[in-house]
């Protein structure tokens, strides 16, 4: 996967999820340093249908925009952030 | 909440993600340091059938045996740990 393109593509994902990938809203996880299969498996059971509750009506829409190339390159671009970030 | 309480509750947490919440397996998200509130919303969509799909037939399961100050202490133990952790 292409974390550089993942990194263009963030600027959509940074609004809710923060700039460095560690979010400022309670209720928004923060994505940084995590498990990079685990963020494909998210976008993708937005992406299909599988997720609905919670903040799923913002995620559905933003996965759907996704090509499965799209995720992958972003799951590489926040998994390689530190975690530990502010 | 009561993160002690979380931790207490936390051991078979920890077989997936991890004894500091940091997974081992790659599908399976890391949990140390991740916002308070998305783990509970996280929890009760597990709990109430609002995530299908990836590995939320393991996940459903557990999230049924906890109760709603379970979920909250399991999440206020989980959020306090370093995200950085290995």
């Amino acid at each position: 996967a292409d974390a550089e393109a993942g990194k263009a593509l963030s600027s959509v994902c940074a609004a809710c999820h923060g700039q460095n990938g560690i979010s400022q809203v309670p209720v928004y996880p923060n994505l940084a340093g995590q498990k990079e299969q685990y963020l494909v498996s998210a976008l993708k059971a937005y992406k299909n249908g599988n997720r609905s509750g919670g903040q799923s009506a913002l995620m559905i829409p933003q996965a759907k925009n996704l090509s499965d190339a799209d995720i992958a390159n972003v799951a590489a671009y926040y998994s390689s952030l530190p975690a530990g970030g502010k």
